[in-house]
């Protein structure tokens, strides 16, 4: 059962990404390739390393014409682009995962607010999908439009989840503490100083320290689940790596066996590895998984969360076809389960 | 006015460190450096890249023997190798600047319970001063022996001191959370498989989540300035840089200017930069500064305050050199303010 | 047709990169896997992160007592180890892929001079087939034991060879200079002092500048191609990258066109690119390519062909797995072509 | 004496290293800055890192109304603005230092083959003195123009130096190669997609096989000290490193003892150490060091040298400001000896 799939804003790095797990996945087929800096040129000139692959010989496109046996599209997108083609996609019948911003959360104030511009499909957001598998799998298996999770949120919703669902009752400060640290791709291919290379290795620094664009879908998601006004105070820091991230949530809280806690609720969640000690985010690097490692600190009564995963694989395209896969009645696994973690 | 000094450890990368300092300095002359493991040889066969330098002819000696005419020593030893030299190098009349964790704070149970060692002189204690200049500098100038901070407690106390020292009343809720990055230099050169170039590199993680041996001394100096029962949640990362580090902390507390309280508690401590964006680790490597960065969210009613230090300069040598600067008479910032930041 | 294959030394970087591969290999399965120093200790213990997967249950055992039924061994021992094991092993009816430099070559002489020891078994270096499929593609098919090449010589002689094959009467200059870079992987997982991160990152140099271990099999395969007495100047650097490797060849020679030389040459070799530029060695990061770009500098009458791979993967693993899949009887780019070149 | 000096170009990645070296200069003081892009501006808003230095309190002028007082310019702009600046400046009585490559040789022709304009100041390309200190000392003393040279030639240059002066009648092949790698700061601080942090980390390439723009100026010095026709065969390699330079130069010659031949050559050249073992780069980073290792391999009959210098510091600003001491009559080594070698 091979299903025809297509990718909108093929040429960055999550647009790459899904090139590259598509190529080997077994039961879905790229055959629309859209980009509008690149229409009309081949892939094998954009990425003259893919001339091997069936891939390089396609040419890309612009977002129109897409073919009519494509069942499902993926949009690779600035949030605003994506807000608007989301709708027209739908309704000529494509399923769509949707990787920007632009529908992953309700509140439509929150996308002034956070992302600076007005919503103007609010009954297209009613439908749309959080795409958390692990969080939301009979859901997203339904669903015709999926907002692929955030990179940060995606590494701290997954710490943050099994006390969110099964241990609320234990926490006593509203206020989540999330420190996460990522490799450079999470911020794209666009061209900055500090990003230069000279200037960006053997360095690190913290970034928009208040009020970051990925709280409105934490806070959503915590607040879905435990109705408690839960806040999430969020710090962003870049580090000298191409691709992984780091999460670590601190929450105030009664004392609970939280290893026990982790292993149940996530004890059938193929992608979710509880360790015995803090993950190195190479490990998970160039895979779909993401390594847990609770543990409470009782002198400060604090529960410490630390998770890691690769935030254009599981932060990003790797659970794009995660959610494709369910959203087509594959196996939630296929295509995702041959990247294997490892060492270097 | 010149001033000998001694090194005892001077081989590792603290070692190093500060004879590449002293070097430069105006006022000090290494005229002594000790060396267990390379007891005998020449400076620059041990470190051939000195050989143009005059301290590349000096031979590296025991740790007994020292000339009388040196005024003060540095320790660059381990915890339990420096807690048994420095009383007697203070009998002999040195001046000493321990860089080690043996004297840097009072309480003796600690010392068992994060260090793993009882502590024999407690009378040594308690005559150690904590060299953190831009708190204790006129204790420092009148000190016999000065402990020299850890890495993480300077960058994490020099970011907490304005509220700690100015607006304690504004703190409402006694757990402060610290999340520290590192590069490798903090963890020294001895080999470790995790710190093998290609399994460090493009890889970073958290270690020791609990009861980091850093959290005495920075519990220490929070409760001595304001008797509040303070506790420090901390967790360090470790990241692919080989010199610097930042740390960011969390204190839930009322309102206040934090610009402004920063700007006037620090205007006059030449090696403090307030920014008005969170700074970058490589702009201070190679250099004696801490630049920091307060901002309060108004959303999660907390002081979220980013510092960032060379480990290996503010974090150990350079602040060593800071302090003897002191405690010799001279300017604090001879030898220091050649250090200039920079971009790459 | 599923192959029951083994690995002897299966906890350093290439063992690893083995396991790896295999796991994903639609025609072999791992039944074996050989680890002195962790015999008794189930997969899943040493490498926490493969606990997801079926190898993690498997336990590492000695090198006795490999059951009868897997038909091919890895070896990724220690030279001397593999000298000895080899023979045992195909008198007991295994094919072997030795990835050692203990088959390479004929000369006994060179074994003396450039590793240090005695060959023991010349007759056995007789039978031995040196595993470059692109060059001895027929002979490998037949073989029971083949000398998996160098990571070095693999970029080396895909650079050279269209050249030494079809244009060896243009070369005017018997001594041809390689000048190669490698990642770090290159010198395995063992630790050594100038390989710690703090040292390693952000630092390059070249070391064994005269007589390499590398040069006899180049020299020897070379002349075998050409008969012509042709000479190895080959010069290696480290610099700081976990895996990659650019071999750049310089041949003085009279003037031919190059590209169409190359196209030609490896025009049905799947793992073999030409390029109109010279490649990144990030683009063949993880995969089993070799990418090669070669042009005629006519102001100085030399050829210099640049060619880049993984020095884990063609440059070891992936090559050795290509071999096997020759040996068995499998498609030659089976569980390797799934390895697809990126950007990042 | 404090002579009052200026730089033209000051926000590049050359002119802040001019900044950062002069504020430490015993006997210079920066009194001129030009900056055509940031003209108006004070240098702390440029670069806030400054703000705790005298300089930070400057503003950037543009290229006209220069002091009078001031004796010296170092031009750090682009090779044809320094080609049109030069003479006017000259004319106006300054002394100038151009770290472009507009006056570095003679032949007119290779301006236009190899920088793609027509040069129009022969006469003032007459009078320029190629940088060299170790080569052209006294001529540089008497300079009114000094040329300072790229970094890849004074690498190699330095590397050729001691065989073209006193060992050229042993050479026996008219062809030298030298493959050279650098750090990316030598690409300047201009932003390109494969200096975008995701890509250039763990990766390196080579570019500009053939015709690479600093050939000339390495043929000129080569030919000016043998006129033997030599020819420089000349391939760079990027590699992940911010500043740092390695080059290799290949010579087939009659044997001689090179070691002996190097020290003597460079027994009084403070900036040069030669080695018993192949330098590392970042021993000399952020110093004005050229470290030489030179071995003769006998198999090949070839002499083979790598040297390594910074290419931000030996390889431009701090070879700029060694020129600036000679050209003032002041120490060759002010300003500079306090740039210390070290091991991280």
């Amino acid at each position: 059962m091979t299903k025809k799939v297509g990718i909108l804003g093929a040429t960055g790095y999550t647009g790459l990404e899904l090139i590259k797990i598509l190529l080997n996945h077994p039961n879905m087929e790229i055959s629309y390739l859209g980009s509008v800096s690149n229409k009309g040129k081949k892939v094998s000139e954009v990425f003259p390393f893919l001339e091997k692959y069936s891939v390089g010989k396609l040419q890309f496109e612009g977002y129109e014409n897409i073919p009519t046996d494509v069942e499902l599209l993926f949009l690779a997108l600035p949030h605003e682009v994506s807000m608007e083609l989301a709708p027209q996609l739908l309704e000529k019948g494509y399923k769509v995962v949707d990787l920007s911003g632009a529908y992953r959360f309700k509140n439509l104030q929150d996308y002034k607010t956070f992302y600076g511009f007005e919503h103007k499909y609010p009954q297209i957001l009613e439908i749309a999908v959080y795409g958390l598998p692990e969080i939301y799998r009979e859901k997203i298996k339904k669903a015709s439009l999926v907002a692929n999770p955030g990179c940060y949120p995606t590494a701290t919703l997954l710490a943050l989840y099994p006390i969110l669902a099964k241990a609320k009752d234990l926490i006593v400060d509203e206020t989540i503490i999330v420190h996460a640290l990522s490799g450079v791709s999470g911020a794209g291919r666009g061209l900055k100083q500090h990003f230069h290379f000279p200037e960006m290795t053997n360095n690190m620094f913290t970034y928009k320290v208040v009020n970051h664009r990925h709280i409105p879908e934490m806070e959503f998601v915590a607040n879905s689940l435990t109705n408690k006004g839960l806040k999430i105070r969020f710090t962003p820091t870049v580090v000298p790596i191409d691709r992984g991230m780091i999460s670590t949530v601190y929450i105030k809280m009664k004392k609970t066996d939280l290893r026990e806690l982790y292993r149940e609720v996530y004890q059938r969640k193929f992608f979710i590895q509880i360790l015995n000690q803090p993950p190195k985010s190479k490990e998970v690097a160039n895979t779909n998984f993401c390594f847990i490692y609770p543990v409470y600190d009782e002198r400060t009564s604090t529960a410490v969360i630390v998770s890691a995963i690769d935030n254009l694989v599981k932060g990003a395209s790797g659970q794009a076809v995660q959610n494709a896969n369910l959203m087509l009645g594959l196996e939630e696994t296929a295509g995702l389960d041959t990247l294997i973690p490892s060492l270097i």
